[in-house]
Order: structure tokens, then sequence, then C-alpha cells
């Protein structure tokens, strides 16, 4: 038989049970605190039709995967290489007039040969595909899902989803090409409050907060701000999209390194282009501050309107009791995408700047206008969750225990006992504890190695004399020792040593 | 600016949030079920490599969906209408000199243009595809992760996986395009006790007793058993897989149609087919009567062997604590797949027969003899989790409630008040209840009219003169009655008000 390597496509990333573990409490953690805002699940199919992901037009189409049939691809390839043969051989126009042609061109070509050739591959490649691309973000699919459902929705709508997106990365920029996204958004029909601007950062910041990740900041700007100032500075509005993703890799290329390619990027002088940033850039303004200072700069009506729902969402961020210390303005956010309109926020961790925003999301006020003319404001928040995990696990601010769900292992010494026990581990099981059986009389020794190397809590042994003084033994994995306890109380009392247990932990 | 319908590809499917709400309960619940006999998480990437995919060779891969790149596929839909024009205006040979070909055809082709022709199509066909396929089911990918993991994994390795899976079904068959499936597997190094499979019926046993949805049946079979009986009834062996599917449709189709097929199918006169329908169709024998008539029938070594394992994991499903009328012999099970090699297992509901089975699968003991040597023997099940949870609401066994996934709303009637608002609020979550607010002035009946339609249970309504007086009103929306709470202690006396309206329920 032909082996076959078993691998992960390039850019794909599985993790290992104990991981899995932890990110499974992760995701619940997130969905539980998304929930106790009133966000609703929401899922979409990973797959939309490509005249819908491609509605907005002016996304960078670049990365998108789309969906083929397999059948289809190897009618295609196994085609191509007998038209190859039969040219190869002469016979090319044989083969051609043989051909089963849905359409029979109907052009007066001078080539009637190769003209069948072509109608004949594009209807083969056109057998191959399908209308549908797999979603690259959760944004444009609830978009989508509202105005598909928009009569049987209650407005405002809220809701979660956490679901993997595909983007065709190059992969040496160790980028995945499949990850989870966590995104919330609230939707309203017509118009949207700013209030709601105002909540999200106190989800942001009870979501985190239940992380235990450290210190973070929340990160908040306006769009209309720093597109205002953009244009004040001199930088023509075609050029402002390109300037915001310049402005997005400030902190990771540095402020000198910055300037150079804004001056180029804008078209500006250099030293146009310093006073940008440093305005950008104030490190030493509180959040107030920061206000008055923009108040006083008489830039724009649309500048204006961006000041007044900053200090409206900065007030209405302190009366949803986030503490001073997890958030602040920040000018220097741009969130290069263009479809935020007014609020724009960005998490950082205090101690980990490196990891970049962990948590990214802001206004808008015309997502789904290409499918309708309904206006459906929105705002949220977007966590990507593969690749902050990935970096939480690397920088140890999370870390795996086990690589069993089950804290306990009940051992099998005699196939004789079986029916007691099966009934410790189902009395367990019934209590709430995650109970696994070892299926196989193998020596004590051998089932406790394999208690050890999956990270079990207690292991139950007990053999027939045990069971016949009405016994079993609860052995500590941690700790090494053993107790008898009664078989009949085993299930309570194994709870109250397992509480034991994770409190030493 | 031009419009797209907003809707989903033809296939797929997506919940309204009343249904997703239950149905993520639904996937916690199995989840935690699995989890109890210590089945860890485990989660592959959609998109496995081709070659990986295609590896078992004889499955059926005209479902199978690949991955393009948008690009690609823009690339050479644009350059087969360029062809096309050159040619209709008489200039393909020129526009194909200008052409960079990567790889200059060195073939002694009579039609040089033929030829060029043909290798920029075969390379803009390449750059169009990827090396990617999107998973059909979890099995192949389960076999795969454990040879790619072996050296970390510790055997008997038990996990779960909860994943959509794909396949290119028609739509006029009513499938879906995209559905998920629930699957367990416990996979051995080497050797895989009997225990095992005899452990799968009591899992399959809790988890549908927790989801209260009537009672069920889990058939019980060997594969061994029936391979070798319809062998002896002379029937071929490149035969018997379609045999099996014949007989996977039984039920579906009845007792009659099926015999005419079979016979046609198989090879063996009507008679013959009737015999070995009415051996397999034996629903007045009891499981231990099955046995013994099976144990008397000397067929085989092999048959002989199926009927030993049989025994055995009957004698274990008692043990395990499944009862009698949860499971039965009953020999028409055929699982149509070929990989399975042993026991083989289907669920049904007994009222609702027409369902068909909500959870089957069974023991294969060379799943991963594609990617290597080794032996990694395993007994797994799988739940269709979308059309599962399709029927089960249709046939009224599953409810939606509401599309809420807060019970609390509270109600904004004076922006003066936030803070206390936001106080009661953030109280209630803190003792885990989800709850929403209101994040707009407007009138009650607007406020109270969008928490009935969302399905709140209860409304917290103040204004500033009961604020005043340190109290609030909770409004029961099931009922229609209010009372009013002192605010201090309104976050526990609230709860104690939900815990009545669930028993109410």
């Amino acid at each position: 038989m032909k082996k076959v390597q078993p691998r992960v496509p390039s850019g794909f990333h599985e993790f290992n049970p104990a991981e899995q573990i932890i990110l499974e409490q992760l995701k619940n953690q997130i969905c539980r605190s998304f929930e106790s805002f009133g966000f609703g699940p929401v899922e979409t199919p990973a797959a939309e039709l490509k005249e819908v992901i491609l509605a907005k037009g002016h996304i960078d189409s670049k990365q998108i995967y789309t969906i083929s049939r397999l059948p289809g691809e190897q009618d295609l390839s196994a085609a191509l290489e007998d038209l190859a043969h039969s040219l190869d051989e002469g016979r090319l126009e044989e083969s051609l007039q043989n051909l089963p042609l849905k359409q029979n061109p109907d052009r007066h070509a001078p080539d009637a040969i190769g003209s069948k050739l072509l109608n004949h591959i594009q209807e083969l490649v056109k057998r191959s595909q399908t209308d549908m691309a797999l979603h690259f973000d959760l944004t444009m699919p609830v978009a989508r899902f509202v105005t598909n459902h928009k009569a049987s929705l209650v407005f405002p709508f809220r809701r979660y989803q956490m679901q993997k997106v595909w983007r065709g990365e190059r992969p040496q920029d160790s980028r995945f090409r499949e990850f989870y996204q966590c995104d919330i958004d609230v939707i309203g029909r017509g118009s949207l409050d700013t209030l709601f601007d105002a909540e999200i950062p106190s989800i942001i910041y009870r979501t985190f907060q239940q992380m235990k990740i450290g210190a973070f900041i929340i990160r908040i700007s306006n769009t209309k701000i720093l597109e205002e100032y953009l244009r004040s500075a001199g930088i023509q509005d075609d050029r402002i999209i390109k300037v915001k993703s310049v402005l997005d890799d400030l902190e990771k290329v540095g402020i000198e390194s910055t300037m150079s390619k804004l001056s180029e990027v804008a078209g500006i002088s250099f030293d146009q282009s310093r006073s940008v940033i440093a305005f950008l850039t104030d490190d030493t303004s509180s959040s107030d501050e920061m206000l008055e200072k923009v108040k006083n700069l008489k830039i724009s009506d649309r500048f204006q309107k961006g000041v007044e729902e900053l200090s409206e969402v900065i007030r209405g961020v302190r009366m949803f009791g986030v503490p001073e210390e997890f958030f602040r303005i920040d000018m220097r956010i741009a969130r290069g995408l263009d479809y935020y309109t007014g609020t724009i926020y960005e998490t950082v961790l205090v101690d980990y700047p490196g990891i970049g925003s962990i948590c990214s999301g802001g206004r808008y006020d015309d997502l789904a206008s290409h499918f309708g003319d309904e206006k459906f404001p929105g705002v949220g928040i977007s966590i990507g969750l593969t690749r902050l995990f990935k970096r939480l696990l690397l920088a140890g601010l999370i870390k795996t225990k086990a690589s069993t769900v089950a804290p306990v292992l009940v051992t099998v010494l005699d196939l004789r006992c079986m029916n007691q026990y099966i009934r410790v581990a189902n009395d367990l099981r019934m209590i709430g504890i995650n109970t696994e059986m070892y299926l196989k009389v193998e020596s004590l020794g051998k089932q406790l190695r394999y208690a050890n190397r999956k990270g079990f809590q207690v292991a139950i042994v007990a053999g027939e004399m045990e069971l016949a003084r009405g016994v079993i033994a609860v052995k500590d994995l941690i700790v090494g020792n053993g107790i008898e306890i009664p078989i009949d109380v085993a299930a309570e009392t194994i709870k109250k040593i397992l509480g034991a247990v994770s409190d030493r932990e």
C-alpha cells in the first residue's frame, strides 16, 4: 500500500490535547462573559456566495479562498493532459471534433479548432468551480445575516460569533491561514446610540479581567478625529487609507521609520509628518487633557463631531465602571480597515506590548449598505483567538496542565470486580466529576504510569480483598500518598479530596 | 451602488437566534457528557492535504470540496476571455508569443501555438488551485492526527471532536452541504480491548438520556457476522460493499423492494435474498436468543470470531449499566462504510423511526494503515448534529424559548440614574445572571415591547422617584405583575424570582 505522510497543510495549525483543553476553557470563558451582557450566539456558514463576499468591493480579495469541486478539478487536469497528448501526436483537431460540447462556438473564428478548444476548457473550468468562497472575517457575514433576517430579528441586535475564518496569507509571514475570531456586535436598525460605543470597553474590561492575564489598557479614539486631522495636515482623501495602514505599523517599526514612510505615502514633507506623529503619539497627556487639546482645535465640523462622540464615550466608559488605569484616549490607533466611521478601540497588554492588540474594533455606520438601502449602524470588537492563545502560551501567561479532562482514573485490577469499578465511576459522574476507566487488566504500575503521563489527579485502586472489606484506595497522584475510604461514600469523599488538590495548586 | 442579494449558498443553513441558543446548549450538553467519560477535546483544521484526504483511495471522492485561490480563479477566467477575443480577431498567435510562460514547451509539436496555449492554461489552472480540500468527516482527520502525533499522545487515546464537515451533496436531496459532526473515538496503539466496544453504548445511553428526547434503542451488531453470513449466502466479496449499502436503506424502502434490489446487486436469486432478509430482520428474538441462534451457525472462523466479540460486547454493555430496554442485537444494521471491522452501532428513537439513526459508529482496526505500518485500532461513534437538531425541532422534541440568553433586561428611564441601573446590572452579572441594558431613553412601553419580543423573563424598571426611595420594580414579563424591592438586595432577590419563574415553566 502506498503510504502518505500524515501532516497538516502549510499555514494551518492544530493544538495538542493539553493545549486544546485550555483553549476550550478560554473559549467558554469568553462566551460566558459576552452572554453576561446579553449577547447571544450566532453561527453563519463557513462559505458565502462569492458575489456576497465581494459586494463591498474594495476589500483585499487577494487572501480569499474559494471552494471548488474535486471531481471537476480532476476532470479538468485529465482533459488538459489529454489535449496536450493529442496535440503532440497531431490529432488535436480530431480529438476536438469528438468533444461533446454543451455550447458550440458560434463565433466566426478564423480558427475553429482553437475556438472549440477554448470553449471546451472554459466549460471544464466552470464545472470545477463553485459560486462559494470561505469567509475571511465575521464582520461581512454578520452584515449579510442582519440584512438577510431583518424581518425576524429584534433590534438593537446583540450577537457574539466564535468561528474559524480563512485567509490565504503567505506562510513565510508566520501568520495562520485558519484561525478563530470571537466577535461581538450590537447592530441597530436606522440608528444606534453612542451609549453602545461606551458599553463595549466595559465588556472588554470584564472579559480580560476574568482571564487573569495581567494588566491591560483599552485604547480609545475616533476615526473622524484622525481622518480630519490628517486632512488638515494636507493629506489628500485618496491617500488616507494608505496613511492609516502606515500608522497601524507605528509601534512595530518605530517613530523614525514611520515618519519617512508617512511623508512618502501621504505626499507631505518630513517636517509635516514629524508634527503629525508628534500629535498622535502624545504619551504625556491624560485622557481628559487629550480631550481638552482636541476640543480647542477647530479643524472642521466633522472633527468637532468626532470630539463630541469621543467625550461622550469616555464619560460613558467611566459610568459603566471601567477603572481609570484600564483605558485611555490614544490617537495613534488607526484601524486601517476602511469601514469604521467613529469610535475605534484597541487593547494591549501593559507588560507584553509586543503581542500587539488583543482585541480591536469600532463603530461602523454603513456596513450593510451594499445589501440594501436601509441603514444598520453597528459597533463591535473582535478577538483573534488563535493568535492570542498562541502568544499567551508562549509568554507563559496561560499554562497547560493535564492532557485529560478527567481528574479521576479508576484502575481495573480484577475483571470479576468490574461491577464495583463501574459503580464508583458512575457515582462520580453523577456528581459532576469526569472519570475515566482503565479498560484493560494490566499491572498497577502500568496503569499508574498511564495516569501520571496523562495528568490525572487521583487514581482509584482496589483489588478483590479491599472490595470484600467494602473499601477502595484513593491515590493522590500529585503528592503520591493514598488513603482507604468506604466504597459507599466514595464519590463524595473523592470530591472533597479533589477540592483540596485544586486548592493546593 | 450596486446592491447584492444577501443570501447563503444553496445547501447551507443558518439558525435563527432562538434556535442557535438551544443548539449551543445541546452542543455543551453533549461535550460535558463525553468529558464525563474522560474524552478530551481535539480540533483539526477544516482543510487537509488532498493527498491525505484521498489516501484511503476507495472513499466517495465525488462529494469532496477543494480549496482554490480567488485571485488565481480571476486571472484564469480573464485569460480565457482574452484568448477567446484574440482568437476572434485572428491575433491568437501574436498574443501567445507575448506570454510570459514559466516553462516553454519543449515538445516538438506540429502546432507550436496550440502547445503554448495549453501550457499557458495549465500554468494558470495550477496557480488557481491549492493542495487542500475541506474534510468531509472527522474519522479521516483523527486517523491523520493520531499517526501525526503518535510520539506525544498517550494511548489509549480518547478524544471528542465537534466540528463542521462539508460535502458536495446535491441540494435537491435536501441534505446539508455543511453540518456539525460530534465524534468520540478511543484509539489504541497496537491493540484495543473489546471492553472499549462495550463502554460505547453506555456513553450513548447517558448522553441521550440527558437530552430528554424520549425512548431510544441502541442497535448492536458485528460486521464480521454480517459479511460472513452474506458470503455464506453465495455473495461474492466484491459485491459485499454494495450489498451493505442496499441493506442500509432497508428501513427506508421496505422489505419487498430491498429483496429485489438485493438479488440484483448481490447476484443471488430472489428466494436466496428473501432468506437473507428474513435472517437479518428477525424482530421477535431477544438479544440472547439472537446470540444463541448465531452461535449455532457454523459458517466460518471469522463468523465465529464475530459471534464471540458480540457476546463479549453484550455482556459488557450490561455490566456498564445500560438497561435492557435501551439496547438490542439487530442484524439489519450494515453501516455501508467499508472501514468497520467488528462491532457496529446505530441508535434510533422508538417513537420517531423516520428520523433514522441519530448516532452510529463501530470498531475499525486499520484506519491509519495508509499513513504507516503501525496499527491504531479504534472504536467510536458519530452524531450528525445539524440534521439531528433540525429533526428534533421539527418533531417538537426540542423547543426554542427566547431569542435572548439574558433573563433580565434593565430598562433605562432617566439618564441621570444610569449609575444605579449599571450597578444593578453589574450586581446581577457578578452572581451569574446574564443581564442586558436598554441603552436608549425611550418610552417604557417601547422598552417592554422589546423585552417581550426577545423573551426576557423579568424587566427592571425604576425612575428617579423609586431610586430616591432606594427601590426598583421587578416586572415579571411572563405573568405580567411586578413587585418593588430594595436596590441593595436587588440581585439576590431577582435570582430567587428567576428560580421561581423557571420552576413554573
